[in-house]
């Protein structure tokens, strides 16, 4: 494959992107048809959960058929070879005129794995594999992970002073990262399918965990409340997202008595969105089984916005896929460690990141990495 | 003042910074001549204490002296007017035939504040005096610190995990940072006056504080050992470096019996450097007062190379000026924070720092901020 190969397929990344936080639990796909002169003649992304595909959208956009003879298509994921919402990408593609696909990578759902291609093979139209696949995964690691694990991806967001700190001694913590660091918290959710926080931090902080300084879609937020007695005034169970909360419990007694739904709407004047029951480890609700229901939802993708207790038992239980890590030029010399207590006890434990970012963001500094 | 005076005060200011760690108590000097014609003809640089001045080595390196006749001097600081180690360098510079001297900043060492400035005005040579007086500052702000407040400027080098601890649970601290970041430490080592470490530290990690990784001279060694009972046989007092070993104690009473120098020679068969004794505060040495002893001797720069408690104490008294922290892409979720302890409450206590610089060594980041 060639420069301009890698051209394209770059563009296909680039307006795939735009399906973020739409499409879910589908993968974010995009595709560019370009004509045997080398010309671009459409292009198209997968906009929508439900609505019609990638491939189908950058055919619909053609505007002279008669271009498509002997065009390559290049797409960012193996087309589907299975009847879903919409009819197979691969049928739709070997009925053109086309003389070549590029795709970026194979996709692993048991119903294509490979499928696709050998459809389009099949009907003597060239296929090329693999071109910028680091980054074709990296558009979809939350599809991807889910797919893999069966339960979603699960990134860490930390906003902490210098020395480690997420609030001062008197437990306040508004606000140790700038007024960016914050926007681009909310430019998150709107793109990971749910929002997580612990307990403690819904009852202290009463947060509301909604997009609010950008524009975009609300996320599912999820809360981990194993007794399940947070107060029913919290802004998570009462604002105009409340369906969007689901509780995750490991109190079966109580949530047989209280957390039906149908209970609930009959004994109260709200309706929390879900309330899950999960197992119980060590006293508290098991965090892996609670993360395989909640992939079971179908949910991908999950942002976790804790406090040192939850941030700590992901990590403890080594649930923790990505960490996005704020620094405020600041120091506290005291108050709540923003991690504390993951079982580590000597240097060679050490828990070490790969695919480092170090990247300034107003005034503050973000780590990025992954485990 | 004009973008070519810009240039050559630059070039000045570089060649200065050559004499890092070898002209302290006095500041680091570079010196520019430039003919009428607008040709450097000569520069020089302050090289070592009780040498000649920066003004002196440029003027000696003149070959054609014709090429003096209307000539600029472009200096990074006041020309001294006090007869000192070597004589007043606005006398030397008076009796040339330059038109015109370029200052960075005047001197605020009482015995020059305007002086040099002044005489070379009285035998009518221009003095601009004003550029880029911030560079020139940042260059000396070591001297400058000292020449104020009678004590060493105090940098806190910290070498944490990204959640901000030092050491693993059971106590190692080998290695958190990189070996780039490692190296730079040396380098900072060969150009501060001294290397200083708390009670805990000399007796944990038995650290060495010299230069290895780098060329450059050796510093210094000051530890802060409240109640004088460090044991002798640490690295600190029996290295070929023990002579720069300065130890630092409140214990009136050990002092007098032990701490003497002469006596110390007699009884045992190593000396350290020197003790000095200072008062207490609180069951532990006054940090303050402990910083104008060192200032005294006179030391104009510290790297504190200290463990938890030293560090935080210093923060706490709000005696450090600026902080290196080195945060390494790992987490340890527990051990030995960088900083505890502090005495901050509330968030509007926060400790913030200016002229923050984020720079990525090797794996590492490093965080540059001036309380």
């Amino acid at each position: 494959m060639t420069e301009v190969d890698k051209k394209w397929m770059r563009l296909a990344l680039e307006i795939a992107e735009r399906g973020a936080g739409h499409v879910s639990p589908n993968p974010m796909v995009g595709c560019v048809i370009v004509s045997e002169e080398g010309e671009k003649i459409a292009q198209g992304y997968h906009e929508r959960y439900g609505q019609a595909h990638a491939e189908q959208n950058a055919v619909d956009a053609v505007k002279n058929p008669k271009l498509l003879e002997n065009a390559t298509v290049y797409v960012t994921l193996e087309p589907c070879a299975h009847q879903g919402n919409t009819p197979p990408c691969c049928e739709m593609l070997a009925e053109l005129p086309i003389k070549r696909v590029v795709v970026a990578m194979q996709d692993p759902t048991p119903k294509v794995a490979g499928k696709g291609i050998q459809h389009l093979r099949n009907h003597n139209i060239t296929v090329d594999v693999g071109l910028l696949t680091k980054e074709a995964k990296r558009l979809n690691e939350f599809f991807l992970h889910h797919q893999t694990f069966n339960r979603p991806f699960v990134t860490l967001k930390i906003a902490q002073t210098l020395d480690g700190y997420i609030a001062a001694p008197d437990g306040n913590s508004e606000w140790i990262s700038g007024e960016h660091a914050r926007a681009m918290v909310h430019q998150w959710r709107s793109r990971y399918d749910a929002v997580m926080v612990g307990r403690n931090t819904a009852l202290l902080d009463n947060p509301r965990l909604t997009v609010r300084h950008v524009e975009g879609r609300q996320p599912r937020r999820i809360v981990i409340d194993g007794p399940l007695e947070l107060p029913d005034d919290l802004n998570l169970f009462t604002d105009q997202y409340e369906d969007k909360t689901i509780v995750l419990t490991h109190n079966e007694e109580k949530y047989r008595n209280e957390a039906d739904p149908m209970l609930n709407m009959l004994k109260s004047d709200y309706f929390r969105g879900q309330t899950l029951l999960v197992e119980e480890k060590d006293g508290h609700t098991d965090l892996k089984k609670a993360l395989r229901e909640i992939g079971g939802l179908p949910l991908t993708s999950v942002l976790v916005e804790a406090g040192q207790n939850l941030a700590s038992a992901l990590l403890r239980e080594k649930l923790v896929d990505k960490v996005e890590c704020f620094i405020a030029p600041k120091m506290l010399g005291g108050g709540t460690k923003s991690v504390l207590g993951v079982g580590i006890n000597r240097m060679e434990e050490i828990m070490e990141f790969r695919d480092v970012q170090w990247k300034k963001v107003g005034q503050d500094l973000l780590f990025r990495g992954y485990f």
